[in-house]
């Protein structure tokens, strides 16, 4: 991995061993599908056993079996690090949303306030729950849930938007607690 | 493993599929050691990829190296389940910071509201951080590092902090969304 | 009163005067029911008519005459006093619920998250309004009071609700301006 | 007691027993004092335990021995109904700190925003703390009850500020509650 | 314009040049109709061309075509005033309340908690909507709008609700912002 | 004005007349300069006089003399509408700090967290203020201002920082309350 002379967080973290061979190769396979290791991998680098259980974690929920698309999954996304203000996140998922949208208003929409756009009842319905277990988990009733299996939704589905609303409410809050720094790349990707 | 015939979630999923050979020793290993196995694993059980990214990251974070102890780890856990009101959180690892200090007042108070215990100021500096990175993410700043440092912690203890108290911010919205309930044998558990 | 060597608050205040006969039986009464003189007493008997008047108030709303069950009125209690995070409150009344309900589990989701429970939809709304009640006062409105006649409470039994959320809104901020300590024995009652 | 022909709550309670002698008493020297029987008091009147628990707790805290003098104790009670949005104790008490302070503007600026007003360091830091434990009791520690003493507050003074704040957080949910309305006389005293 | 020797604001702001004939006259005016000019005009008189653009746009909404009446204009900047607590505002617009309504409890009733007053379903509405655009802008929805619309009121109607909501969101932070002091003449005005 | 096709509000405003020959030229300037007539405008454009009223204030705040250079408003626009979540000014003002700073990374950083920002602490210190003023009005104090007076700002600059905070406090909730669309030219400028 070629250096990088921009800091990626606010520690100083030296690595504690090898990345490892199935890293490396994950890493490599990053630089030529994306030209670029997202600086999220390199913060979490200095330790291969988390990066290993971060990446097969994050790999699952967003790019695993789902009947959510990719692209809902980002919006969840981004929609949950809005509430967060996180910046690492919204640069990052926020390209993603305008990419796999090939609409940039709409990524646009989900960083800045996911009411603004035009969404699908179904959706909707999604990121309402998605935001409210973000602001106010404790007050998460079977009504909700119930809500969710109006618009369509079967349980397993309701376990994905969970899942994924609840996976970036931790990341969010590692990016801020670290100050992560998103790769320039991503501002311009899919304007 | 038997059949559990009280439900667990508020979710119907059945099995994906088997759970695998490693998942079935480590369910064992569960029953082993605490006697049974904790309802987060069997709530994630019904797709053995989730369940094994799911024990794969906790386990390295509540159990792996770190200059921070178990019970400390701990003690984060709890002080962040309190503010998201998360009943199996608070439940199973209330349990815990009682039985690893030893202090059922300590669990209690963890529970309850962690300032109402007398801790050390480096213990006190560590769930202050880990409560505003829960309620107010995005006002973290490099002051609140500097407050870390200030009490001792290297940039890896500040690292540590922050991915647990991360990752019960997920775990307490996770268990949230779905209704989880803990087992029964934590409640008097080291009382 | 037998000399108790642990702080019972923060504050440092000497007693004003003697207690007096009705208060000195009042606490050999508590010796004799519960095997000890609840702390909050203690706090109070600095001042004998600061003292006689919260025992007034707390007897008359706890034990007096009530279509709601001393039961309902401790669920009220402690779930008012999780909002408020109230160390002594959800210590010396989760154990009250514990005892009357003979559900030791009952007691810990009053404490750590109301809505984990199983209520019925009567006991769910009393408590809905006492949260309502305590998080925003201003915003209470006919429909809430409305909501309650719907599940089959008078005028009465609305006034005794309110009482009784209104009362640990005071108890619960008393307790944590003077960081009151619970007596040990609460603990431990059962379980 | 004449008859009021103006509803004082929103609840519809008759007396269930006679106020008794000392109540009797107490309402008509209400009368003769006031003008008027204050509608807190007609409100609770329909039970005379109630009643007298009531007017005994508010009488020593605040007409009692303290070094808080009344004026102060009543501006801590309206900057905390402030708060509250509580129409009932800022109309009965922001009469109150016009009439006993003989400033009204004082009253308006506690029943508005405390901050407006160019209060001597020690008033000021009593209605920061009152306030405080008003909007998050749970985070009161150690270093709020020092500022008090730094204001030269002794002890037995920061209970009786937390007792009047405290008192007043219950007393405003209670008439948010029942929707309870000032007497008119309130509205012109001491303009 | 006669010397105020009391202070006006916390800032210490020079005129930087005359107020000009047409800004002059405006002032004679007040003076003339209210027997002072208003603290808020003096305070932006320090620059010719902040006051002539704050005026215009104060008397365009306040007092310019609209099918709210005064009154209910009024009424909206001070339910939005009482959110934020602003002093001044409520100081100056709670006048006008009295004034135009003929009612001194209503004007109280806006400053302390509008839910207080018994309104009618428009006029409630109206305050809701304005209070939640207050308080949660970003929450606003089609839905809002509609229940407005169910009300009777027109797309212009709520063009004018927003709009006077809007500016005292903008008034009530410069006049925090500068700690503005009302006129003591409102005080008094229509009690 | 060409025709839009697009809608630019979610009301149905029909012009209430002509724009009158000083706003065609202004809206004519506009195309000329930026290429089209910002939405905002149009969304007034149904009344002159507000509409004049509006670009009145705005001209005089975001372009009219000031220790503030234009950027340093921008970025309190933005900081500011990042807390209310709003679409429009996030879009239109984003872009305008994209552009006046050459820097779209900081742009970005002021609608995403501010706080992510590497600002010198003069500039800290001014968004620190605003953000402040835009969430908790009514707890600025003298302090917050001495604050921004050892950072050198006067106190023509503390209004200034004000004004333009409290000015997007009216606009944000403005465009949310009529869910204000903005031109999609904003989004590709100056990436």
């Amino acid at each position: 991995m070629a250096a990088d002379c921009n800091r990626i967080t606010a520690l100083d973290l030296q690595p504690e061993g090898p990345l490892g061979e199935r890293l490396e190769a994950y890493f490599a396979k990053c630089e030529e599908k994306l030209g670029f290791v997202p600086n999220v991998l390199k913060a979490y680098a200095f330790n291969s056993a988390k990066l290993q259980a971060f990446v097969d974690m994050y790999n699952d929920l967003m790019l695993g079996p789902s009947n959510l698309s990719k692209l809902e999954r980002e919006m969840i996304a981004v929609a949950v690090s809005s509430v967060n203000h996180c910046y690492y996140c919204l640069t990052a998922h926020g390209a993603a949303v305008r990419q796999l949208s090939d609409d940039p208003e709409l990524g646009e929409m989900m960083a800045m306030n996911y009411r603004a756009a035009d969404l699908d009842p179904r959706r909707k319905a999604m990121l309402d729950f998605a935001v409210k277990l973000t602001e106010r988990p404790h007050e998460i009733e079977e009504a909700d849930r119930q809500a969710l299996r109006g618009h369509g939704l079967t349980d397993r589905d309701i376990w994905d938007v969970a899942a994924v609303a609840s996976f970036f409410n931790m990341s969010n809050r590692m990016a801020s607690a670290v100050d992560m720094r998103p790769n320039r790349e991503y501002r311009s990707l899919a304007r």
